[in-house]
């Protein structure tokens, strides 16, 4: 973009100078027609802006230079150019790469894209070798390998910061492998549970994400090239050849489809936005227990902002952005589900708009994956906070009963007995654990000495062990599984 | 629901009488407080109503009384009830299967759900066992084996139709494989292609479907019973005995994740939101084919509908009713990911918003599948229309580039001369197949006497015999393919 | 819909019986083709099933009812059909409105819509004259017209339930209007303010509500009938009187526009939308004024549910519902903006999936509001909980340090002299009102015995009297302007 | 934003330099945490870059301006500071602005947000007197302040280019008055119409949307400024001083509303979203239009690009953009309403998510409105093809009928007629018009020789001239119409 550009009016906010929209609302005078006026750049210029994608789709230039190296490979192996034009383009490819590599590239908005501006670059630089580069090629194939290619890479990118996300939460949970809080259902005290097994929950979605994210690399792992612009190509061309140059697993069997599909982005967008769904939950937790109310964890200063005005201000600024972030990522999928919508076969322009709202959402995911690591990594836990709102509620009732039930009193009866002995703590202000068991023997003999342990919150998350439960020794296997898990995912 | 119900308020659109709202809109003058003037029943009856989900949920019940069944043989097998017991239930169990079978079973809404309405029943039937059916289970872990079993057994159905589409497509494609067409792009002609290339594009996409709803499958095979109410349960469960009887492949490893894990329909929505927007797709092609202007296809009186006042009019209504839809099951995924977004662990009775918008769903892709396989089975190609629209465009001036390139003119000059053709007959409003070989020859000596066979669509598009291009070699090996991954679908 | 309907297949979740995804599981083995075993009924039926929205346009019977009324009164005036033959037409409407509102009508699917299912009753009842009725209109203005009818309808019920919930809120601040609650930015308690305060701002928001609303009504409120079929009707019709006798405030100036036009519907949603994101916030907070760590509120009994299990669970379940149906409105605007995208003029059959998604959300709003309603009138204030709240932070710093200010001490000091004093407390463990006069002057010299009173909560609360602000003064005249706007709003 | 950014890893697709994502992926090796490999710069670094907003809200810089100067005065003119402060304080802000304006401030992101970069400066540049600027203000209210100037101002904008691109609409009816086509439901012809029918038709839309955007800006029209932090201020500020000073119609009535409204961005979202459906259905109609089928119109070069290869090609690539754009600024309305959804008072983090969705979808209706009234200035209408079109089908069966009834044959007898006629016409492959006199009378002896001009297409626009219909009567007052609304637009 050239330096004359800051004024320029333009379609995509992405460019924007600040004061942009000064000029759409300053009239200039000599313009005839009525919306002339709001213009500074003739017709074309301002068509030109509103269609360029340059300025978002450069982001793709080493799959750009990739994807032509494999393509001048495959030419000239098929004898369709010359070794010596193919070994030319490579090169000079290369060398392109690195002046992007390196900042010293200029990307022109005439050039329109990413493709253009290369093969320009290419053109200027080897001369008439760099034309033949477009043999047997047309950009509706080009643009679809590029995609195919960049979103395979970020899926693996993103896989790995699940990976790292996860290792945190075990990390956490093992490392307070003992502490004890209230597990919640409809925000109200339900049972104890181990915290450890909370954070497990979460290590256990981000494991679905994982899986979902595998599929999306299998739905991008298919390779378009050669579809030319929808029917295929005279040329004597060998895909497969392309394919395992790339590295790819399967070529797509049909040309009009390979330049008209967008599913693996529209999945990649789900899987995204199932993704923040569960940070969001997540964030929505750490954003409670860090209230006054809850005062279950303090985040480290770094994850926090205070306020100018009021010392004892420290907000969870974090958390909350990814929760709200995650509308972002949502709605792009709801964007691009809605563009791709009652488009008939095969390339239509509607399409250059399934880039921008990727390429945000991969952004955002990255980034918040990344900050949610740092944040269960500097998390403080207040644990006798957590420990003492154990305490303050009559979430051991049942183990109540169930102690009776173990005494052979009938299931029904010991929940009877249970519930009478909740309504009189309430009435006295009390919980179980204050009664005496002389109390406790007021309202069945079979009390003993041992039913103050019986209902301590230790005892109740231990006799949670059926597979999955809460119970330190299915929380133990959990965590094993979990690092037996990562080690696999890491090999991906 | 009971008769009286003709006038009573609901908050779902589902059970609406005709004049619901007339309800909500007559004043009853009793009423003390203001907003009570607008409804006849109690608090607690609307109350009720806006909680109750046995109007959606009912629908579950052959997995409900599944999922119970197993759970009885498994407290029996664990010796947590006795072996009479469960053989009273499972026997019960069945026989209220078989009323609802019949339609002879009374639902009651304040029963609430489809649990608590069989759950009674085999109460009033089998007497205290009924009873029992309850131990070490929460409805939080019921509703979500139900839905699992549900989803699962929806996803088989709807691959089950996938197949039939793809099916019907393969047929069409082979019974019409010499049918040639315009190919487009931006919805102007672009190359000549084959019909039978066009309509496999759709089996592709439609593979993809099949693909992403294995996807779906795998994250629904997941067992959540054992679960309890958050954090497992104290009694001697088998979780893995239960598995086994349901057929499930994996089981829930954290109890937390078990109750709140909403994925599977997350992915569901997503699954059928692509699903739909490749029938869109389609829908709007056949749309456009069916215009006067195109006239590509007929499709049978069953498909349409006509007007009683214009004798010439057959609307397209089906595929304008797929179209319409899509945007349907996109709102549902919209919704079901806005609900979900922040809620905090475990159960919170948002989720019970989970089903509606899911099943909704899963009718519309269902019988769009369903009629779109009719569609293409009953729709009359108009293969002559087709033929001729090839003719009336330049669409073959590549092949005439490519002719001269065989007679060894460098590619730039043989495009030029192409170039100059094709402007020599717009100005003589005629196209390339009309000029004679004489006029050819002004433009250069290589022309010779095969050129006019050179440019005929047909050889344009035997031409294109790349690998997934239109030429009929390509077209017989994507049907052929087609039908063996068919076979292999089949077999699930 | 007749009595053999139980097992028929339909796309439409609302009519769905128990068993009917049972059906298109039980193959039929007659069936020749493929997909054809998956349903019971003929081609036809299913297809017809498809088209139909007898099943949920029936609702508007009144509105049709009242629309041709209207028409046939004016073709009467207009001399296109005779004063016998209108007055017939009138009486036999009436007739039938009286049947249906009795619930004694039959609809029937196979007329596919109400329009079909009266004008039949109607012939069936008056015979000739009933043929008449259908004279200068066609189905695409019809309906236009009955759901602007219904929509401008249930507008104004809209309305008068936000009136009634904002008259909910402003009794519960005049009633608790000495409250005082810590006010909360990122969920860290800020500064105490008033509890009325904090109702008010919900207050604020259903004043745009009604306004957002009234917009809807201006937009609904246009006459569609008329346009005809899509380009007017060569009879001499008088579309003014029509407007006139049914109370429509415009007319469609444009035929085409009139039978294509979506925009009032499209508009309902966002504003149903917006107020539903409202409601959600509300609900989130009563969620947490719920939880055992806030304790600020308890529901009434009626508002609630328990736990079969836990003895203290009382479960917010109508919040909980609210803030989840949230998704389910956002998600019906998503789907008719979809759906309308790209349609091209004038009428097509997508335009049908225009209702079931408005009628949902209608109904949804309605009750939330209603609900909502009772909510705040039966909910409990825990006013002593909410006042300790105030008193264990620092959120009095600020006044600590306006406090030095107005003793004249330079702005900056005085913030520094606060900091220091708020350090203080926290290495000790205390807050600012538990310091003495003796550790106030160790900071400055400034301090005097009323310094005490100065931090107080009531003090901060008064202090905070600009306008709009939380002083009991400002709140007191905001209750005041919300009684005379609530006065204002019963008028229309 | 320094020089040195380059490489620096963001969260925010808009600050993308090419090569941002390969830094995400090059590990550094001195990291000791898994996931810190990932990122060159600190954790303060990375969420400084998460949550700073500089990036996009420096666009807002001559609001935040204003608002600043307009809050100074105050100050002064309470007494609150010196006039002495606020005369250098308005000084120093004003040639901020002219820095701005000349591109010549350096952005800092360190400094997070426009509102610290401005202050920055004038503490900077005008010393002491710039830290007394905040008084009495916090950036909750202030950044409330500066976006609803922002939308206030772009919201006109918005209409103005509205009232162009109707303008636009108008000129063309106008030069087109006499130009029949045939009118389309289900993409089915119907009857013939005028072009300028179909043309207004948007015009009536547009019109609607403009109305719409009144609703928006009343509701942004509303002064948030005064309200503090949550609850006020303490300090005698006078905000109806602000509010004249900086035009406003209303003042929020309420602090923690104002603070934490985002209504009005939610609702220009959702008007935008209408607005863009509006443009998604016309941009369908012309690319239909310049389809080879359909050959209705031709677009002006500058609005269409060609092909490398393909020299017939003309693609419509500006509605095409249009249309796909749509799913854009769709998906940032459920965006945001999704990131609203649920939030507790008042500010939260997430709030911050309001503003990118909002100005992408900003410049996306403006470009799309500014092109949109440049293609139909430049598009060149092929009156003869849409002329032939009419004559091709039975559109004129309806009047062919009502020839007959004028002739006082009954109704019903008529319209049997005409349907014997028109399917004698189908089987001998001719139209109605290529009938003879002789023909006719086969039928019914009725026919007369002025049989033939009463079934002519202009015979049948004329006839239809009931209000709002497609004769030339009625279009032309609708012509005239427009141009009275125009001008009174033009006046806001």
């Amino acid at each position: 973009m050239n330096t004359d550009d800051k004024n320029h009016v333009t379609a995509n906010a992405r460019r924007q100078s600040p004061n942009s929209d000064n000029v759409t609302a300053r009239p200039l005078g000599q313009a005839s027609r009525l919306w002339g006026g709001r213009f500074e750049k003739s017709t074309d210029a301002m068509i030109n802006d509103f269609q360029a994608s340059i300025d978002f789709d450069k982001r793709m230039y080493r799959e750009d230079i990739e994807g032509s190296t494999a393509h001048a490979k495959m030419l000239a192996a098929q004898g369709i150019i010359s070794d010596d034009d193919a070994n030319k383009i490579c090169a000079g490819l290369q060398k392109i790469r690195e002046q992007i590599d390196a900042g010293e590239f200029e990307f022109s908005v005439e050039l329109e894209d990413i493709h253009m501006n290369v093969e320009k670059a290419l053109t200027d630089s080897i001369g008439a070798a760099g034309g033949r580069l477009h043999t047997a090629r047309s950009r509706n194939d080009q643009v679809a390998l590029d995609t195919h290619l960049y979103i395979r890479r970020q899926v693996r990118e993103i896989q790995r910061l699940i990976a790292e996300l996860q290792t945190a939460l075990v990390n956490a949970a093992e490392k307070n492998s003992d502490v004890i809080m209230p597990g919640y259902t409809h925000l109200q005290r339900a049972q104890p549970i181990l915290l450890a097994h909370h954070l497990l929950a979460y290590f256990s979605m981000l494991q679905r994400d994982f899986e979902r994210f595998n599929g999306v690399y299998q739905r991008a792992d298919i390779m378009p090239l050669g579809a030319g612009a929808l029917a295929g190509t005279t040329l004597p061309i060998d895909r497969e050849f392309v394919a395992r140059e790339l590295n790819f697993n399967a070529i797509y069997s049909n040309s009009l489809d390979a330049v008209s599909d967008r599913d693996y982005l529209l999945e990649f967008l789900a899987a995204a936005s199932i993704l923040m769904v569960h940070l969001s939950r997540f964030s929505e937790e750490i954003i409670l227990w860090c209230s006054r109310e809850f005062s279950f964890v303090e985040l480290d200063d770094a994850h926090c902002t205070g306020s100018s005005m009021m010392p004892q201000k420290k907000n969870p600024d974090v958390p909350e952005l990814v929760r709200g972030k995650t509308g972002r990522v949502i709605g792009h999928l709801t964007a691009l589900l809605t563009t791709v919508k009652a488009l008939p076969l095969a390339y239509n322009k509607d399409l250059q708009e399934d880039k921008e709202g990727v390429f945000d959402a991969l952004d955002t995911v990255k980034f918040s994956l990344a900050v949610f690591a740092q944040i269960i990594d500097g998390m403080k836990i207040r644990r006798n906070n957590m420990r003492r709102a154990v305490e303050e509620d009559f979430s051991n009732a049942t183990d109540l009963a169930d102690y009776l039930v173990k005494k052979n009193l009938p299931f029904r009866q010991a929940h009877e007995v249970a519930g009478k002995l909740v309504h009189y703590c309430i009435e006295r202000g009390v919980y179980l654990k204050d009664l005496s068991l002389t109390d406790f023997k007021k309202f069945s003999p079979l009390f003993d000495a041992d039913i103050h342990d019986a209902i301590k919150p230790e005892t109740c998350v231990a006799a949670r062990n059926s597979l999955g439960g809460t119970s330190p020794q299915q929380v133990a296997a959990q965590i094993s599984a979990a690092r037996t898990i990562i080690d696999t995912q890491r090999k991906i």
